[in-house]
């Protein structure tokens, strides 16, 4: 069961398992050279992941703005140079260009493409941000004990947009998309104090309980994540600001070009996720 | 004593001590009408306060690049949009041409002039930028029984260049610039856990102990603040990284125009400390 669980969650991908205790560098190598081309959850276990947002230099401080002012659902983790695809702060030789191993690509907010390379796409005025991502509190939730039902029912985690508005900047607006995880209220409040010390990687719970509370209407119809959650008795939702968020503004701002990850296909930093705790 | 101690380290500053327990928006209104021209600390105790930099917008981008990638001397807690004077994300009503005590006008690089008011000198294309002070957590330290020698004895907090590097971003480089406070290794260690819960403002320190291992010759020759410390027998110095740094990397990037609050003189936010815990 335990392999199943694995698999439902998408770690480790459409790659060996064995890849849970591989070096970060070892993993981007493998997804440079085109042989990883999807999931990398449970890849190189203990790396921070990110997740990816480059757009053109005009609009790069409006974004960093908006990072700022979002910091649950967009923990900024890096800005690099304009027209620099290296990331030299999370990590040797990292070229963001062909060390994701998805990439969606966005026109004027319409999602216009999926590709395993944006080589041929960069420019020079391209500004990349990292952001941090749920993967690694998972982890320190899961380290504690806190059961996390979407890995043990094998179901993806279920998104939904919230009432909950973000603090615009520039053209990048919109509400915030949270994750549910459902657990018992005492759980709840144990996962408050282990996900607060994980600032950069969505923090504390924005929401506990009453779905409609944060706008939601039917709990069983995510907007995101194929699966419907199972809720069992006993359970109450406990709901966290998600990285789907900035893409989600992204869309809003309409940019002429903004390179994303696919969900799920983070960059794997060499950064030790308990570093930025 | 109490009182001398208060006056030495400049706390409260030109105006009367019963401003400890005023709201931020009264002290800010008084600093607005020009009736408080210096120092802040101890005002509205339990307010955050901030260090200030405002630039021009084409340098923006990478000052917001430097603070993300130096978040121990430079925790960004507000970026403005461009051109507007207001801060919504500080407080209610807060504009920054004329909320800040005291203001240093660096032009090249150089100190050009210190002024209450920056009304005349403000652009639309300027950028104001919020960073986290050491206010917040010397609270934290005293509420805890942590020792602060310069407040007991009443001398300046000594700050020294030190030999570790910033990461630079476009022309913002330089060495962190420290704060030492002296005290016993057994309340260093306390010191630690007490201010990793301020991330926002210094958060831990960057050194212990020996000067020189971060490249501080003479310890009772600070390169800012007029005392000369006192390390007692058995106190061990320990070193924060400082809000003089973005001064520092400023200077060294000499844009045609700077401008900062005068050391000392913060601007007072309607966020309470803790939050940013």
């Amino acid at each position: 069961m335990a392999l199943r669980e694995i698999e439902e969650r998408g770690r480790p991908g459409n790659a060996a398992g064995n890849l849970a205790g591989a070096s970060a560098a070892y993993v981007r190598d493998l997804i440079r050279r085109g042989e990883i081309t999807g999931q990398t959850g449970g890849m190189a276990l203990g790396q921070m992941q990110g997740n990816l947002a480059i757009l053109p230099a005009d609009l790069a401080l409006d974004f960093a703005r908006y990072c700022q002012r979002n910091p649950k659902p967009c923990p900024l983790v890096a800005i690099s140079d304009t027209g620099n695809p290296m990331l030299p702060t999370l990590g040797i030789d990292i070229d963001i260009r062909s060390d994701v191993s998805s990439y969606n690509i966005y026109c004027d907010g319409e999602l216009a493409d999926t590709v395993h390379d944006i080589s041929d796409l960069w420019r020079d005025d391209l500004v990349t941000f990292v952001l941090g991502c749920s993967f690694s509190f998972e982890d320190a939730l899961l380290a504690d004990g806190v059961p996390l039902r979407h890995l043990e029912l094998g179901y993806q985690v279920p998104m939904y947009l919230s009432n909950i508005a973000t603090t615009p900047a520039g053209p990048f607006s919109g509400p915030i998309v949270v994750s549910m995880r459902p657990m018992p209220m005492s759980e709840a409040i144990r996962a408050v104090e282990v996900t607060a010390r994980f600032p950069m990687m969505h923090g504390t719970p924005v929401h506990i309980g009453d779905p409609a509370g944060i706008g939601i209407t039917d709990i069983l119809q995510p907007d995101w994540g194929d699966d419907v959650p199972v809720i069992r008795e006993g359970d109450v939702p406990v709901f966290w600001a998600c990285g789907v968020t900035p893409q989600a503004a992204v869309r809003a701002a309409k940019p002429p070009l903004c390179i994303t990850h696919t969900p799920g296909s983070m960059l794997i930093s060499d950064l030790p996720s308990s570093r930025l705790a």
